[in-house]
């Protein structure tokens, strides 16, 4: 194939010399990628050998096979030398800036969450590590070829400027939460602090603005209304962590006759298609029919639920379903990474498990939870998560020639369980390349090496005092 | 701690200076490698920061901190560069070879083993393509991180030849069984197959010859006890698959009265030392105990085994009751990695999972799962397993300076969750140095890129066709 794509060139050469030279310069795309196997992820999940993809300010115009040469020329021309070309993926549920603690309190402490992460957030964070920990975690993200995430967490609007930097897109979802927090010391202050940064960034062509509830156990049924209410006036997403453990209904203070959270969400009339729910862990049947029935998306994070023994989401029945389910890998304290590879094999492995079935959840189709499903979670669907023409163009190329992509017979199953995140080797975002042969092309990670080195000796020895006390501690929650 | 290192070495040679230019000359080492975080994984599990390892032949000679650099001198020194030094991992269960097929019967084919498998190998295995492709696995494997692996296949002086090229440790296990297989015409033929092969590598330094009766409802009863007989003569492993299946005893032709296949070993007399057991999924905590007071080996495979929806094995309750327990891939059609690193993060999750409990099985028992723990396995831990004076020198660097290996708090926690294959800068076997910086020093991967393409390429079609038969074909175990 490198033969051929070296005759295609050469013929495009001598066809150009045959015209005019001002023939060669009339550009009529930005952007070609050729010779490697296209991963299209529409609607039939075509699959176009010796592909090509052209690309023209931020979208794709055209996508199909080496004819596309003759009819395109661009300033910038790609050779995937083989490679698999697919749409970027989607991560669509983080707590990227939560990459500033990743690898603390892994030594077995029962009340993680109260006696060590709150403490640690408490003590830590600011809008400076906020800025500077989500620069890290976009490198991540871009080097591992995630093009688009969705995040829940504190100071958005510095989140939108770092992710910017970098060069990702991501929905972004101010957290409202009944505690006071770093951008809040009063309860439920993040609906305040959401409101500039949702009119600064509506319109923004990389940042979608979201509110992000933390839960239907640390938000009250009045807050949850209202910002159902304003996310329909702004028309934006609403991001919560739902079923995430069992029961949740209970923790509500004024409770209901709701016997789930989701019959809960429903009943306080706050279910709708702006609603993104996050792990869905503990769903009865009656659940997804309303989630469904609301079209609000399901984010599953099977890596992060298994590593904190919360168990598996029911996802494999609400994809079957037809449902809107993509993939997450929740926060860096939850399971470490930001990018999706090793999520991607969780994704499979653990509905194989829950239903005793290995012909299930096969590679193409956790490819389709990754792209498409994500897009669809987050609703995005329109703009992203396929390669067709029309669509933001989001792409990724990730190389066959390392020993642990040969051979690579099946692209979905060398995807999902032999690739890893420096196998990819080109990170488009937008039009834009963001990383190319595994080069940045936006910010260096040398550049934020000194102020990543800086917050890190400074939560060192506060985390092993932490850690102390934390294994002590009672849990908070009993 | 790279200014420090630049200082020691200025020093040393300031004070070589001003002894004898020939006291500089009179290496006591072959090799040093400092400015590292070294995890010994020895009984105390040491961890010494700014450590240093000295390597004299195929042994290491001494391990502590950055005074060992005023005592030893050698030719070759290798700065870690702040990364972590750790013993090479230890694969303890593989079909290596099978690499060649790692990707394909993907689509959901519900009788894999007997409709796809076997008939692919049937067809397309030879002493060639078993060479080549043990090559191929090896580079990946020394690229990754693991220094020894334990494989049960065919045509074993194969492996053992492309396995010394690579430079790599291995327990070869010729598989005896009751079929006609590629290297033997006769049912069984594989014990007169290893004689020759455990002969020739009795003493090698690299290899340890072994026998591989598949499973107790592939082998007869007598061919069991003739094998055990023989191993015993040779001192030599004997690897089996126990426990992968629920009630294998049932499937055994002349059952006795033993209610699982542990007990049915121990029944016909073969359960020894010398026996290493893979899966061990349905063992009762009876099996268990017959297992630990035989010594024998059991090797954990919880990527593999939840990918193939076999279930999860009690490991936890083995680790906790001191018993011989490692990590294994199983082979590339299985988990289609032959590296451990996804499989560091199942070993742990899958027990939380399985126990409902997120405090067990932390990263540092991982590590010692997946090197002391894999030694202790192969009865080679006075050999291999961790980084202590008299052990042979099998050692890895894995750097911490890429953006998803930052930050590095806890280096257990970095490798188990962080840490992806390519992260190995440095792979170091029986003394002698396989990979350095990445730059394989051995055999080149673009030495074996001509041959892989070729079995890749006469393989993909037939597989093709093979995949549809497959798909509609009605189990044979049935
Ligand atoms: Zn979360
Ligand atoms: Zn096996």
């Amino acid at each position: 194939m490198k033969l051929k794509s070296l005759v295609l060139s050469v013929s495009a050469v001598l066809l150009s010399g045959c015209g005019t030279m001002a023939k060669q310069q009339e550009y009529n795309a930005d952007l070609i990628i050729n010779n490697g196997q296209v991963l299209t992820v529409n609607a039939d999940m075509q699959v176009i050998d010796d592909g090509v993809v052209v690309v023209k300010n931020d979208k794709i115009i055209a996508v199909g096979d080496e004819k596309l040469l003759e009819q395109y020329y661009a300033p910038k021309n790609i050779d995937a030398n083989d490679g698999i070309v697919m749409p970027g993926m989607i991560n669509a549920h983080n707590h990227l800036p939560m990459i500033a603690f990743r690898g603390l309190g892994e030594e077995g402490i029962s009340n993680r969450l109260f006696a060590y992460f709150f403490p640690l957030e408490a003590q830590k964070l600011s809008r400076e590590l906020i800025y500077n920990a989500t620069k890290l975690g976009a490198i991540d993200l871009a080097q591992s070829g995630v093009t688009t995430y969705a995040d829940m967490y504190y100071h958005m609007d510095e989140m939108a400027k770092a992710t910017k930097e970098v060069g990702l897109r991501a929905v972004l979802g101010e957290t409202v939460i009944k505690f006071p927090v770093v951008d809040a010391k009063q309860p439920y202050g993040g609906i305040q602090y959401a409101k500039p940064f949702i009119e600064e960034y509506q319109n923004d062509p990389l940042i979608t603005p979201a509110y992000a509830p933390h839960a239907v156990y640390t938000v009250s049924k009045e807050k949850l209304q209202e910002i159902n209410q304003l996310s329909e006036d702004y028309d934006v997403p609403v991001l919560i962590h739902v079923a995430e453990f069992p029961n949740e209904e209970a923790r509500i203070k004024d409770p209901t006759k709701a016997t789930s959270p989701v019959e809960y969400l429903e009943e306080i009339g706050v279910l709708d298609e702006r609603m993104v729910i996050a792990h869905g862990i503990h769903l009865s049947q009656h659940d997804q029919a309303l989630l469904k029935q609301a079209d609000a998306g399901v984010v599953y994070n099977p890596m992060a639920n298994v590593k904190g023994a919360t168990g598996i989401a029911p996802a494999w029945d609400m994809f079957r379903a037809d449902m809107r389910v993509g993939l997450g890998t929740d926060g860096p304290m939850s399971s470490n990474q930001v990018d999706l590879w090793r999520t991607l094999s969780y994704a499979a492995n653990m509905q194989r498990l829950k239903h005793s079935d290995r012909t299930i959840m096969i590679p193409e189709q956790v490819i389709e939870m990754a792209t498409i499903g994500g897009a669809k979670a987050l609703h995005m669907e329109d703009e992203i998560g396929s390669l067709e023409v029309g669509k933001k163009a989001d792409i990724i190329i990730v190389e066959t020639q390392s020993a642990n992509m040969m051979p690579s017979y099946d692209p979905y199953a060398t995807l999902v369980y032999q690739a890893n995140p420096s196998n990819v080797d080109t990170t488009i975002v937008n039009g834009k390349v963001v990383m190319e042969q595994r080069q940045m092309k936006t910010i260096q990670l040398d550049d934020i090496r000194q102020s990543v080195e800086a917050f890190e000796s400074d939560i060192a020895d506060f985390a092993k005092e932490l850690s102390k006390k934390a294994i002590k501690s009672k849990s908070l929650m009993d």
